[in-house]
């Protein structure tokens, strides 16, 4: 089979994916238009798009640059004003000038992943083969297929070595497999709230997501980009059971209880009397604006897939033999999604390889998503493992890094 | 507005339910029929039918009688074989000669709740002024309502004092209703795996159960009895994001794991690829067979209003004062949707009023369904503090109860 992609480059047996969204901010790359990117199901993809957004200046080493890797619902827009919804960046508390990810400093790039629909190739994209959208021809992606492509980006900018790769949740997955994968490109790596393989627990959360989608007449088998009906209604069910898991009990008990919404008693109905429900389906309904539904499925089959150790003889130890990665590692004690027992084999792991871990587990009420809210610990942990790292790694403070000694 | 019941009844201002499911084993009664039930919401209701089963022989003095309520999807089969699916009830490890609720010597009555969907008068039932099916024109049951049509029916058994009342999980906030309205009628008391009042989380949980359900679009804004399609696809959605809720993390990592379904390698797709994948969509599919999509919105709602603290000036020991009931309260410590500091509540009402009350956290993986599960210590914490009530209450281990003393 020969594909001739509309850029015109040729590639054999291979998937081509033409984006369908264009104009975004930031930077687009076309990858795999020369050597198709082998992904971990078989199937071959290129040529296909990758966009991604950067914050800071790279130095002259090219040695400071930080990749940020963004969770199941993320994008790569993790400062700027959302182009479609206008609102802030998922990670503006942690990204910015003297922030603890200071873009005064470090060069910050942050890729939509594969699969994603934020202008990366993914199944609302089309297929040259047959002038459609791919639905559920789009190939299966894994965490593994992410970062192969965010490492063809970071070839593209030129950097030999990343000097820290972090994220939070699948952002956390991803940087547990450049770590294991590509360890002579990373200095430093900082998982967050992360785990080195999915739950049963979360697999059953994310089939409930996907039955809610594939539940959806408006879903169509994956086809209903044409229709006028998009599968909001299931997506929204999905977002909103998943996003029950990323808060603590205690955070609903502090935040909602059982307060009313707008109103003094219960109505005796099924409108949405208490806060939390309202709260519910707020987050669903704004949520389905700016995700596609198959990218939903899509993400949260390759979080379902990752187990680190099931690439190595079953052995999690094995993915980091002889790692100089300097690890540092988050989790929260609210945290039931990704509870520090996951974070904590990690840690078992790291140090059964005796490779440089260090280990935090953050007090707080707030659940999984601790690490996108505000939490002066979390913030505190992060800036002072990466000004140890910076320093080892002879960063001199200035994004220049023109001085300075530097170690490998 | 005057009403004439099917039966003949008059009642005035009244909702009158005219039953679509007969023909079930066990027994049914008409209430309301001359003087309506008094609903929380304001409404009233009657002439209605309740459906329950009875199991053992209730003695001469009726003192031996033992109310079981059941939970959200359970019914008054509590032992027999389902009528519709030919399963085994759901409390036959607890209830039997010889078991822990021992028919050899108790009289145990199982009531299917009112706006349930087993013979009880419920959304599907036919509302004779419009001869058609109520659907949410039903009006809404709180547990208080629940509760109050059982007294009727034990009021009709001619039963003045329950030697006990138990449930688990929303059987729980019955038993509890119970123990604080009707103090005069029930002897003791065992609340399992509840709460005195549903948490936001749960609440969270069950919206999104109901809005799965009404973004099926077979459910027809509740009008879907005459289609021929019923919103089962949004009700198996619903069931099986409540189903990860009452099992613990650990019982599905020891039960599933990530271990695959009928296959060596993933599908790198769609499939139902993981055991814990199939598990949920067979417990989806299996439970549309037999319940009723408005049905489990009555049921939430019931359990999300449940307040009972709220009905007493926010003092939930206001809700026991100078009770003479004897309590047990038992929970489970992987019981993450009604977990253990929400007995404990409890307990410390109970205590602020001086009441007798015995609490026993039980160690198990099993999580909240616990409560339905071969647990022997449960099984012994059950037996011993019946017959401990049972000597009390002068019942002298036959079920003719002709012999010894009786204390009220």
């Amino acid at each position: 089979m020969t594909v001739v992609s509309k850029s015109g480059a040729t590639t054999t047996g291979s998937i081509a994916v033409e984006p369908v969204v264009t104009g975004l901010p930031g930077h687009t790359i076309v990858l795999g238009d020369t050597v198709p990117l082998a992904l971990v199901s078989g199937q071959r993809l290129g040529p296909f798009t990758v966009a991604y957004q950067t914050y800071g200046s790279l130095n002259a080493n090219r040695s400071n640059a930080i990749l940020v890797c963004h969770a199941l619902s993320g994008d790569q827009f993790a400062i700027d004003p959302h182009p479609i919804t206008g609102k802030p960046g998922w990670w503006e508390t942690v990204i910015g000038s003297g922030l603890p990810i200071d873009i005064d400093r470090y060069f910050v790039i942050c890729i939509n992943v594969l699969g994603g629909c934020m202008g990366t190739a993914g199944p609302k994209d089309i297929n040259p083969q047959t002038g459609k959208r791919f639905g559920l021809d789009f190939p299966i992606i894994t965490i593994t297929d992410m970062v192969a492509a965010q490492k063809l980006v970071i070839d593209h900018l030129g950097i030999d070595k990343l000097f820290c790769v972090t994220g939070g949740s699948m952002g956390a997955m991803q940087v547990l497999e450049w770590a294991s994968r590509y360890p002579q490109r990373v200095f430093c790596a900082i998982p967050i709230a992360g785990a080195a393989r999915h739950s049963a627990q979360n697999i059953a959360f994310h089939e409930v997501g996907r039955q809610a989608i594939m539940a959806d007449p408006n879903w169509h088998g994956g086809n209903y980009y044409d229709h006028a009906e998009q599968p909001h209604r299931g997506l929204a069910v999905a977002r909103m059971a998943a996003h029950i898991t990323y808060l603590s009990d205690s955070a609903l008990h502090q935040k909602f209880g059982r307060e009313l919404q707008d109103r003094t008693d219960v109505s005796y109905g099924f409108d949405a009397d208490f806060q939390i429900e309202s709260y519910l389906r707020h987050q669903g309904s704004t949520f389905v604006e700016r995700f596609d539904a198959n990218s939903y499925l899509y993400m949260t089959r390759a979080m379902d897939y990752f187990d680190l150790a099931a690439e190595h003889e079953a052995i999690l130890a094995n993915a980091f033999e002889d790692s100089q990665v300097r690890f540092c590692l988050i989790s929260f004690t609210s945290d039931w999604l990704f509870p520090t027992t996951e974070s904590r084999q990690i840690v078992h792991a790291l140090n059964a390889v005796a490779a440089s871990v260090s280990f935090v587990e953050i007090e707080t009420d707030a659940g999984h998503d601790a690490f996108l809210l505000d939490e002066p610990e979390f913030f505190g942990i992060l800036s002072g493992f990466l000004a140890g790292a910076a320093e080892l790694r002879g960063l001199d403070g200035d994004a220049s890094g023109r001085t300075g000694r530097e170690t490998s």
